[in-house]
């Protein structure tokens, strides 16, 4: 079965794609770099036409259809990028194509999708949900149902990031791909082994996700429990039988990354590389940046994808800022007086605080009649500078203490990460 | 004066910074195209080292200096990217370089100043005052004043921007270049005209700040009142004799936007493109975007930094989005009693609506007792969508009205753009 991806499959794949597809840029990572020890270089499908890699395997087997199945028309069912890289594949081509996403799906991808001439059905409250309808529509309108990753000429499309990676930077000697279904890391790990035997290919998954990462430390395929990550690119159970075959085969190292480091990926990635990238996406540099993988050498970090839900970036910069202890909830107790509030602003910015956020409490439960809670949100220099605050708050007769971080960080339970070597 | 910036000098500088300052790559933008019908591609200066064009202009600076002026040190005042480029150029040549930024520089600027090696006195309410406090430094400490944009030797290195332009995109019709002091249209300017007297040379400014566009319309330098902007990356009075001699001479059109218009392109490029730019940065996008300027052919838009807060991030995609009409803000009556928002949150959830917010009031002025009025923000598919949520609770007797837009979008008057075309 998996004879179908070569890496002729894959040279082929990538006429097949030329034109319609963009060969992506790779740029340099100043604060990786520093960090590995080792020069990091971004492959940057965030900038892919659609925003992600999807494109690739849905333009290959899209090509490959007999004209017969072109005109049954196309099914898929996906909550983000497998959708919109089909409805652009088969737009390019002619093909009417008909998307189930659940109904969570972003407005933004559900309307991107649409705008790439598809027709969005939403329909379930989950993956598994969506896919069964398509499924059902596929039989019932006779459409040709597009896989998401289990399909050798998807796989092949997939590979052609490989062969782009090793032209623009032949230094690689190792490649950090995201794994979900494993499409992705089968096809890249095929054509860079078949190209540079001696290169590492390392996948990285979502800890909360890690399918691939069991199964690759049985020699099985195996699936995961579903749950939600902030990589929900990858939110997938497990590989399939020919996924993971060629994972097994041709992949080095599996490592899987919490939520918190991917949470301080795309922090990273916006504040120092400037670049706005998935949680799925952000996968390698989580496994750099938390210390979850270590690098031997110079090395490819793929960034898979850019479709953020942009709600949720505002949420996952403040949680990535108040790991990283700039952003801090200070408690003041004071008396229900006017002037009380003035004088703790002027103290917090004398001390060179910045007071973002402001709630006064006067009704919390068994609090005496005339005093008041202020619940402050601050932006810091980091731990020293709030003791300093708080040191300076009680110079002037005030009690201030670290607030609950609770309404930040909902989700403050850092994931254990697990590594598993061949 | 001004024979100091000749194209000549602006290829020296070219070899005086390589090395240092990155060639940042071009990358075509398809929803801009679609809009200025001409194919529109970025030149990404926010992926500069530093995250903005200003490295050059300062690397070239240092690089002149004579050995006396390098060992007096120098000094600087800025509240951001020129902060941020004279201390990254000062270390690269082991240089002692102070920064003055005023007391309401982002801390995450101070800290890269500070990390770049140079040291940081934050000082003065105002830009102004930084200034003032610079030079004084500058006579007490004998340190040489570095400028922002008024030398040579600046606007030289600026200029290396546009002969990457036309190696990497020789189809140019157009550039479209962000002002403030005017040292990067002016460098821009020269460096394009000497080569290419065909290509058109377009400045853009913020409205509120359009020193440069009233000079223009008047042929002699003007300086305007400072304004905020969230474009503060160009929050300058006027151009300098130096670089409002050169804009004359070389630059086509003027062209100033409005803050909304700069809003929405900074949420186009994080939505779209996948890159996180600066108000200023912005400000080629927020002219083609909003229509206040209309390419004639293929153009180029400078992409001139990425120096964002990221803490107004969230606030600016909030503001983008209102304005686009996805998110609104609903006022429903309810009675104080149990059950009610679960009734009112799940007409709305089966509407298709997403509800982001939730304020219970029930002690607003002129309330009666006993009634409380929700305050819902939700993010919706459109305005048509919106009236079909209303109509949906008043089949349930429920009275939703749209809540004001003020929490969310307090610069709410529409900045008026102005064009000057000579």
């Amino acid at each position: 079965m998996d004879n179908g991806v070569s890496l002729a499959a894959i040279r082929a794949a990538r006429d097949v794609i030329a034109g319609n597809a963009r060969v992506t840029p790779v740029w340099p990572s100043s604060s990786l770099s520093r960090i590995a020890g080792h020069p990091v270089v971004f492959k940057c499908e965030h900038l892919q036409r659609t925003g992600s890699f999807k494109l690739r395997g849905a333009l290959n087997f899209v090509a490959q259809l007999t004209p017969h199945d072109v005109g049954r028309g196309l099914v898929a069912a996906s909550a983000g990028n497998h959708a919109q890289g089909i409805a652009y594949a088969a737009h390019q081509h002619g093909i009417d194509v008909t998307v189930v996403m659940p109904v969570f799906a972003p407005l933004a991808k559900a309307n991107a999708t649409r705008d790439y001439g598809a027709r969005v059905i939403l329909h379930g409250n989950s993956l598994e949900e969506a896919h069964a309808e398509a499924e059902s529509i596929a039989l019932r309108e006779g459409r040709v149902y597009v896989p998401p990753f289990d399909d050798d000429a998807v796989i092949a499309g997939q590979g052609t990031v490989a062969l782009e990676i090793l032209e623009q930077y032949p230094d690689a000697a190792e490649i950090l791909v995201p794994a979900g279904g494993g499409g992705l890391l089968a096809g890249v790990a095929t054509a860079a082994k078949a190209l540079r035997p001696d290169i590492r290919v390392v996948g990285v998954q979502a800890a909360v996700m890690d399918g691939i990462c069991r199964s690759f430390a049985v020699h099985r395929p195996l699936t995961a429990v579903p749950q939600r990550t902030i990589a929900d690119g990858v939110a997938v159970a497990g590989p399939s039988e020919r996924t993971f075959r060629l994972i097994e085969r041709h992949v080095d190292h599996m490592v899987s990354v919490g939520e918190d480091a991917i949470a301080h990926a795309i922090v990273l990635l916006l504040e120092r590389a400037k670049m706005v990238v998935e949680g799925a996406g952000a996968l390698g540099v989580a496994a750099i940046h938390s210390g979850a993988y270590r690098p031997s050498g110079a090395s490819v970090v793929v960034l898979s994808g850019g479709n953020i839900d942009i709600n949720l970036v505002g949420s996952i910069v403040r949680r990535g800022l108040v790991d990283a202890g700039r952003y801090r909830r200070l408690l003041v107790e004071v008396s229900d007086t006017p002037g009380e509030l003035a004088l703790v602003a002027r103290v917090i910015a004398e001390a060179g605080g910045n007071v973002l956020e402001v709630d006064h409490n006067r009704d919390a439960p068994g609090m005496p009649v005339g005093v008041a809670v202020l619940d402050l949100l601050l932006e810091i220099h980091g731990p020293a500078h709030f003791d300093a605050i708080v040191e300076a708050l009680r110079h002037e007769g005030l009690r201030g203490v670290p607030g609950s971080p609770a309404r930040l960080a909902t989700e403050s339970a850092r994931q254990r990460h697990t590594q598993i070597e061949r």
